[in-house]
């Protein structure tokens, strides 16, 4: 039995997470839950799983018998003993470095985290021995791809991306694309910020950084391949040209449940299992840059390292949300980005302070241009 | 450095054992050489990798410092660290066991060892605690993808078939197939055998037969998928929906470098990369028993085991050499299968004897009828 605590339960993740809970009672005790703003939906999932501890960002109305606490505090706790950090954008930091000390694996569904502090957090993940288990598609995928092979054995890291639903769109078209119409993606269920990302390729660039910090492979060892039916969650290329991949049907419980049985398998029978008879077939071709740019800046970003990821990923939430408001265009939204990061002056190797401040320099920054 | 033996130097298998040899010479050693009657072949190549030992079955006509023996007494040899089994027909079977019941790791080639006597041989392997490794690149697949993997978490084997050059032919037009037609197949480059094996499907029913016992999986656990393209090579579906699937451009290099270089993986230059920018569509269909009926009678004379499967892969020699002498049509191979299938007493729980013993009547029965 393993006791977890889900920080950022009512999200999109979070919410799947439980349902894994709910479908393996005997594996899974949810010890911890905390959630944001959403306490209708909080106070409901106590009810259900009875948690030891929680926490919510507003006071919650009814009485409950689980302990208040903050989200470090959960992190740390000595009955806990995986981490699921579900949590949006920088809000899973502080807890993730405080479960990696506490010596406890986490299970990480919150690109921020990397994308901001991958070196700090690598390295304390190292220091306290303690696994990081992606709770992402595409990293769940390598992750699984690498099981049994050996690091110094890899050529290459091929992430796909399902393009977005703006794959086809010409450059014209793009720069009248809506928040509605970018919300509306092919394939994956997923939060408003993510799925922003996703159309924009930015997304896909946090992930390229990401698979940096999990896998320890240079940026020119990890190639984007678009592959629109998301079902080939990516691949892994080794030095004698054999190449593993990952596939099942577009589904957040894999990744999920994968992460939570580590190192089992669990068998799942709520999953739609995916048919070779009617898959048909599986296409692939490169990303767009010239449309996309986000994914070449993000991946520069990355490459340039010290506070710049950082920087990147405040701009991409502010920008995101200023086009949600309809504030600036869908193509605008690279264009911040390039222009906060080409005024930034970058730290190398910064500490957290220094990224947190960058990270408040960037947002400033942009809402002092465009609100 | 390994030593390693070759039996089947001079065919196509064996000559690419011998191309990867010539890659790796700080790895790999030819210890032994042998060959049937291409004996031009097998002194060049003794002439160039100098073994300690060489059996031909016709006398060669140079000297050589290399010592004649039996194939059992290469297969035996203690200096020799790996035995390639790459003979072809019931040649491999004696020599396979001589090399398991000696200690040693196996790459196998050849499929009628498995098929005729899967049970024997596994067993063997098994009280000798050696290793059979998969030189063929389905299993070659199968076996990397299992890597790190549980053996009692495995859901399903999907093993997959470039559905051979026929595929799209009706069954009219399928018996007016030729010898010469069926010879040009359209992805691998393989013996002539293997490449009618390859136009009937009796190839993938062969290959289901060597899953169930390399893998130890019941016959309904692996599933035969059409794959036009010889990409993915095949796959594994774990219990809770994950698959992992193995790619690379189709040549045979890989899967035999893989088991040479096992438990390691070589860095290969002289290989085509496998590049996703030039993929375009990978296909996936169902294969048509109606068409193909060697591949379900495959199948069911694996499932119903004893001496069925010897006979079966004894009947598809016979009957693939009388189809290349044009004494019978392209559909009547899977009909001279079923035939002698059905006249055949089984023996279950058979001894090597009885296997042997079934594999001549299974011939005898089929030479008085068509000869």
């Amino acid at each position: 039995m393993k006791n977890i605590a889900v920080l950022g339960s009512t999200g999109s993740i979070g919410r799947q997470t439980l349902e894994i809970a709910r479908a393996f009672p005997q594996n899974i005790n949810v010890f911890a839950l905390a959630a944001g703003k959403n306490t209708t939906l909080l106070q409901q999932q106590i009810s259900e799983f009875k948690p030891k501890l929680f926490y919510s960002e507003i006071a919650i109305q009814k009485r409950t018998q689980a302990k208040y606490c903050t989200l470090e505090e959960i992190a740390a706790h000595p009955e806990i003993d995986l981490v699921v950090v579900a949590t949006a954008g920088k809000a899973g930091l502080n807890p993730t470095l405080a479960a990696i000390k506490a010596g406890k694996n986490v299970a990480l569904a919150n690109k921020e985290v990397l994308v901001m502090a991958g070196e700090i957090v690598v390295d304390e993940a190292r220091r306290h021995k303690v696994e990081i288990l992606p709770i992402d598609s595409e990293h769940s995928a390598i992750w699984q791809c690498l099981r049994g092979e050996k690091h110094g054995e890899i050529k290459k890291i091929i992430l796909t991306a399902s393009g977005g639903p703006f794959r086809d769109k010409s450059l014209a078209d793009l720069a009248e694309v809506t928040p509605e119409e970018a919300l509306a993606h092919p394939t994956w269920q997923m939060g408003t910020k993510v799925t922003i990302d996703s159309s924009t390729l930015m997304n896909k660039g946090m992930e390229v950084i990401e698979a940096h910090w999990l896998f320890d492979v240079s940026y020119s060892m990890i190639e984007v391949v678009v592959h629109p039916q998301s079902i080939v969650h990516s691949c892994v290329e080794f030095v004698d040209g054999s190449i593993k991949a990952q596939m099942s049907l577009p589904d957040m419980r894999l990744p999920i449940q994968c992460a939570l049985s580590y190192p089992k398998r669990w068998g799942a029978d709520y999953q739609t299992e995916l048919d070779f008879k009617t898959i048909g077939s599986l296409n692939f071709e490169m990303p767009d840059l010239k449309k996309f740019p986000a994914l070449r800046l993000a991946i520069e970003a990355g490459e340039r390292g010290g506070t710049y990821p950082a920087v990147l990923s405040a701009a991409d939430e502010v920008a995101v949300e200023l086009f949600l408001q309809k504030k600036i265009g869908f193509l605008d939204i690279p264009k911040v980005l390039e222009e906060t990061v080409e005024q930034h002056d970058c730290i190398s190797k910064p500490s957290l302070d220094d990224i947190l401040a960058a990270d408040m320099w960037a947002r400033e920054t942009i809402y002092s241009k465009y609100e």
